[in-house]
């Protein structure tokens, strides 16, 4: 880098940094066990895990509401995009809970907002996102939500 | 969701989608071995598994050139935001790169900009992002970027 | 292979294929979450996944109970031994049990047995064994089990 | 624990230790990359992480060799019965190789027998096997090994 020309790496942040949501903000909450493993070499749980819970909490969710068939399903919900934002450490044994929130449903996609929390915490230790959108399964090509998805959407508004 | 109130699930995302980059936009390379486990019910990796990569890119090239020790470091990078863009599917057994690119350093922080490629495809199947904050072992205090980091930095230019 | 010279092929497997156990046999049961990652391409969980649990499981039941400080203790469980026999498939999102059972207590080693339980299946989904040697953190040499953890598995018989 | 009836516990373990294996006594060397969450909290791979390179090993050498195709297979590889010997630490970002060696083949079934090594390493710092009973992918009933996979093992002896 030379002193000169340090434009490449003094840009801000592409998004200011959020806030941390209170478990008012969701809609719905997905009990999450830890595992041993999600700990990392500093004893707290590693950044990659959080998305591991991402899947677990939506996914299971859409699956006991019919609205999800991981084995015959004819469209697939392909992730294009996931972030999270880290606020507070976690810990195996922790128990924690997951709120989801619908951020947006479009024609052919649906993102969720996901609230990490520690049990008996008001506050999010973290807050991630993560966007599907339905292809079908032989064409992968972008389809309209299934109809079961769209009516769990709408019940969870 | 109710047609008169469709405000909270209207919203545009919150960036607009970005293109993936070419293998000329980075400026190191790090390799890396899927695994089977990688690949989920789909057959193709799943969205977890790129963070995995990136942490493993990441730490692995600043262990090599001395800016990580992980066992006596006073000074810990904790991870405070991570992100993706998932733009083609990728599977076991297939062979990939990671590239790593500075996107902004900071007084106390660096965000990397990570490119997923295929073997042989100049265009990246993926583009990640992740933000370490450095803060004291035992005070979790936010910390300068410890020196080496600061000179491997510099010469990543 | 050589027809002449089947030996080291035709040596039988080196321990008889054990029965799944009734839920009675186990002392402890700890509930298990399966997450989304936990299934492989098959649709079904993958091998490596039920080591995990038993890990998450064993060391669970003995932070719980007061018979292990991951962060401060002067002695370590080092893993020496596991192994898994698979009677039937599971998958995300079943709810699961672990069975702990103490299959042998040696001066510095204790020996688990780990059954795996679908949620009203008395007959176990898959049967696990590992083995903890305890040494001490800095010289790595075993040492005599932890009072606790000797008061633990004298409370468990 | 009765100090009358210590019989549950007194049992010796169901097998002797092995030793480890030398490199010389295996017949097919896989590249293996560890990474950053192979590690766990007490700066060392985990044991778990050794089956998912067991996997990876095997089923990456079986693909390249034509024996398994994840995804048309009418057969598909069960595993019955995994185990490991753990006799020396290992830590990312080491490289390791695993040998393979096939240990037992049956009609439907082979034992592989798979050593870690650490680079320059000639003695395994581990010692695992697994066991795959093929099955009919619709009928999970046994069936025989396909021909592909007996052509590669009749190779490898």
């Amino acid at each position: 880098m030379h002193t000169d020309s340090p434009a490449p790496r003094s840009a801000p942040p592409t998004t200011p940094r959020p806030q941390p949501l209170d478990r008012s903000a969701f809609a719905v909450f997905r009990p999450i066990q830890t595992r041993w493993e999600d700990n990392d070499v500093y004893g707290h749980v590693n950044n990659v895990v959080y998305y591991s819970w991402f899947d677990t909490a939506v996914n299971g969710w859409l699956i006991e509401n019919g609205a999800l068939d991981i084995h015959q399903g004819k469209v697939i919900g392909l992730v294009v995009h996931t972030q999270c934002h880290y606020f507070a450490s976690l810990a195996f044994p922790q128990a924690l809970a997951i709120g989801i929130r619908i951020a947006h449903q479009g024609r052919s996609s649906v993102r969720y907002q996901l609230g990490v929390f520690a049990q008996d915490e008001s506050s999010s230790a973290a807050l991630g996102e993560f966007t599907h959108v339905y292809v079908d399964a032989q064409t992968r090509r972008p389809t309209v939500l299934p109809q079961p998805l769209q009516d769990l959407l709408e019940r969870t508004s």
